[in-house]
């Protein structure tokens, strides 16, 4: 009932034309990922998207997963032979190192491919997405021993992967964290407590999950410096390496959700399940952190997933619902009414919502590819600017894909009209699929905060120096031309706006902090609103190159008219944002907690 | 689990101080609801939702409606004796007329109470808003004997009423109806057809349903202007008046909706139903209109009731859940971590939601007078300038208020983090609920052309003038008071927004009708802004007079701060509208349909 084509047109224009990856074939992986190579996969990975994820999207959502008395969790119909199809095609190793089974193939490719898998399968998509995550950590983190013992069974699909953070009592302050580790002669520790909110923490898709569990061992310091990671696999691992006896870890039960039904969300009692140490004792955090910055991106992708998804579902609607005629005069004469995509009203919204998806999907493989080269390059400098880059650009990908993208299956929504609001159209799940991604993997208000607090003003603001001069200087290249002016001339005003907010808080919030918290959530609504207008204009400057060699005419003409609907319609929302950020906390922080 | 307490403290503040609705005592109605009355009412109104219909709140989305193999629906566990209460309490007849056994109390007065209703039980109180909407209907175009025989039965809940409007193929466009009427030699029509969306279509509330309902004579002509009213009773009403054999008429399935579960939305099948035309053959739509502005100012409420229960949930749970501490240093240090709303991110969201709230049930209040004056003035004069203001201010409360609405429930689901994704918490349920109100009952986008296409240019635009000069006379007025600037100044301004809009509209859209299109949605955002920034300043002003006259210090100075951080950090959005407004349509407008 709802439809789902991948956009590998889009994609393959933005790695063959707009970043030009091939011009990063010195960095380990990206050879083997050639033009041809990449075409295949993507046509694969659409493949298994549309015929075998999307069909079990909306029943997925209907059946939902069920615990059973003995805590056992069945997942959708369907569920358990999809995973093992994604499995067997390799799709989890994607980008994971070749040692361990992995295809060593760029993140920029893999983030790719997961926006099909999520546009098709939102729920579906986070079992492999937890088990990549896990993985990312402990090849980062994890002993060699722990590495062979976990990895290569997560790398084939064999076993799963989950992430242990939340409690009843914390959220984002982990520091208030309780669940304990005892360490054990043996070098291990007993693990007790109750975590809460694990995605996929029990399921029926595989023989063994892989929990990373944060704890604080006995006698640790208080607060968030004395958590430590943890693995402890749901079953034991045998000297074989095989799955052995269960482990002390159960699902208490599962949570009714508004949304991502599909996906079993368990509480997990740990109770003296044994685990090992993952990295230092106490440092838990940093090992988190590490695996944060590719999480966080992928859950930014779910955003503009869902927002994509929603876009083309209601696209199909709109062309075929007659209701109503044009303002201009009947359009379809021949029909009752004419198809409700001739409304002006209708046309801003589906145009809203692409031209937000087509930049961020830029802004995507941009920022991945940014991941790759500070993972993957030789040259320390070039390193440093590409992390400088991802950790700035991380919590605006994550906050602003993931409001906008849920504001746009809204959106998307509302153009069904009432048929909309029913259950059998399939459109309003992608409204409640998407809500979560404003929520999980740090809230977006703590992206904001984590802007505008911790990555802004880190290391002098080195990276925000970085991104005003890339963007400074794109503008005087092409400034000048006068086909990129309708372009280059509101990126710059834009870029202004997002100067004197940083140059507000530079001003405001050191002494006043509260003054940065409540600028933060603009900010990052500021921030993004350029970088998609950056992702607009490079955009722009490769269709009027590619157009002018002679390139294909509809597909690049549509993607001049969508930028230029961006900069013209979206971008002016900079000034409203700069206008709050200068208003300041005072107002807002003045009344009494009683008060409200 | 949810908490609810209705504002009674803020209406009466609005109804006594604000617009001084004693001034109105020459009306019918007004003097028998003073002040008195008018507290009794409203503290009874408060206990009937605190405590009879919030607790159902939660278990009516759960258990939601149930279709039995005869067609029988029943509601869920508890709403039968709570619609008995309602009725008896005499709440369907609040403002309805003596002579039918109402109350005949100002809307004014019935409509605050209606917020109250819908804050506790969206999904129950629709069952009696629809009755009275009906109520309505039969009032104005019934003939004397359809109004004896349905409205005074309707008035004590014995019946309930339902509009038929929708059928699979029409919803906004209903000249493409094909439900028909064929007249018979007594008089009566039979009528024959499906409608879909039927609110309360069957229920197990009350012995008789009556169902008004749009279709279409046989001979008539094709499209609007060949669709009649009929009334059609799900039960034939006896010689004696009490209620006879089964009609034709049947609930053939009920909706699966994302939300307001305890509603039953269902399809009705007509076969040779027996009923009697409302009003003139082919004026149907002219006798649905009469009742569209009441039942669309309704449905605004819908907005702001599911607003305000969000805002008060998200604020209990801010005050409790511990997490992080204040940017400025620990504030509970006795506690493990500070409660959340010390946090300016978490105060955006709480008093963006507010400042809206307060002024959105001021505009409530304002419109709902203005209705009352248009029903219940003697003078001519009068009465055509409140229709004036009615007709135009109605889209743009349904508009924005359930636009705006929706969007602070998800505000106020943010706030809970992931606890807010949770349906235990209920919170997910306001933002399912709230969903619906942006559609039903003419789409906002609908709202926006009826504000743009109709209600802006009607007579010369003699609304909007009158309008214009209300609000400039109350900036002359007040402008030069020192205290009043911080009010009047914005106010202006955005009005000058709203004033460059709607000369641009002037200008361009007459040539091009797509430019108003275009420009709806955003110009209809913009007026509602400018609306509600004229309620904060008309509520400054009054909370400043009665400051100075020594009133309640706490609550009027919070009144303040709420209505200052309403100027300075929400109105600042004109600006944008103007923007987007002034773009024109060209630009989406240019791609052909095959392009998306």
């Amino acid at each position: 009932m709802t439809v789902y084509k991948a956009p590998v047109e889009d994609v393959t224009f933005l790695l063959d034309d707009v970043f030009q990856i091939d011009r990063y074939n010195n960095l380990p992986g990206f050879s083997d990922a050639s033009a041809d190579v990449r075409a295949a996969i993507l046509d694969e990975a659409a493949k298994f998207a549309e015929k075998v994820l999307h069909p079990l999207n909306h029943s997925g959502d209907q059946e939902g997963c069920t615990r059973h008395d003995d805590g056992r969790v069945t997942t959708p119909a369907g569920f358990k032979d999809a995973f093992r199809q994604m499995a067997d095609g390799g799709w989890l190793g994607l980008s994971g190192p070749a040692e361990f089974g992995g295809q060593g193939l760029p993140v920029t490719l893999s983030q790719t491919v997961n926006e099909f898998m999520i546009s098709a399968n939102m729920a579906f998509s986070m079992y492999g997405g937890l088990t990549m995550g896990a993985m990312a950590a402990l090849l980062v983190h994890g002993s060699d021993q722990q590495k062979a013992t976990f990895v290569p069974n997560m790398m084939t699909g064999k076993w799963a992967g989950t992430m242990n953070l939340t409690e009843p009592q914390c959220g984002t302050d982990l520091g208030l964290m309780r669940t304990k580790a005892v360490k054990q002669a043996d070098g291990t520790y007993k693990i007790s407590g109750t975590k809460i909110f694990i995605s996929g923490g029990e399921q029926d898709l595989t023989e063994n999950i892989v929990h990373l569990v944060l704890a604080r061992i006995e006698g640790a310091p208080a607060g968030i410096k004395g958590v430590s990671l943890f693995v402890v696999p749901k079953r034991k691992v045998n000297a074989d390496g095989s799955s052995g006896e269960a482990n002390g870890v159960s699902c208490g039960s599962i949570e009714h959700k508004m949304g991502i039904h599909g996906n079993s969300t368990c509480v997990l009692n740990f109770d003296n399940a044994v685990g090992t140490l993952v990295g230092e004792e106490n440092k838990g955090m940093q090992a988190m952190f590490v695996m944060m910055n590719e999480a966080r991106l992928g859950v930014g992708v779910q955003g503009l997933a869902q927002s994509e998804v929603a876009y083309q579902n209601a696209v199909a609607y709109a062309k075929e619902r007659l209701q109503g005629r044009a303002l201009t005069g009947a359009q379809a004469k021949d029909k009752p009414a004419d198809p409700i995509i001739v409304h002006p009203d209708i046309r801003r919204t589906l145009m809203s919502i692409r031209a937000f998806n087509e930049a961020a999907r830029a802004l995507v493989v941009w920022t991945a590819l940014k991941s790759d080269v500070a993972h993957r390059s030789d040259d320390a400098k070039e390193r440093q600017a590409a992390d400088d880059h991802m950790g700035l650009l991380t919590p605006v990908v994550k906050g602003m894909l993931t409001d906008v993208g849920f504001a746009n299956t809204v959106a998307a929504q509302q153009v069904y009209g009432g048929h909309g609001y029913i259950q059998e159209t399939g459109v309003e799940q992608f409204v409640r699929d998407a809500r979560i991604a404003m929520i999980y993997e740090g809230a977006n208000g703590i992206q904001a905060l984590d802007l505008v607090g911790r990555k802004l003003p880190k290391d002098g603001g080195r990276a925000m120096t970085a991104f005003f001069s890339e963007v400074t200087a794109f503008a005087k290249e092409n400034g000048a031309s006068e086909e990129m002016k309708a372009f280059v001339a509101p990126l710059s005003a834009s870029l202004q706006h997002l100067q004197q907010a940083t140059m507000w808080l530079m001003q405001n919030a050191l002494a006043k902090p509260d003054n940065a918290g409540a600028a933060s959530t603009d900010y990052l609504h500021l921030f993004g609103l350029v970088a998609l207008a950056y992702m607009w204009a490079r955009m722009a400057k490769t269709a009027q190159d590619k157009l002018a060699q002679g390139g294909d005419q509809p597909y690049l003409k549509t993607k001049l008219v969508t930028g230029k609907f961006f900069v013209e319609r979206m971008l002016p929302e900079t000034a409203l944002r700069l206008a709050r950020i200068q208003a300041g906390a005072a107002t807002m922080m003045e009344l009494p907690a009683e008060a409200f």
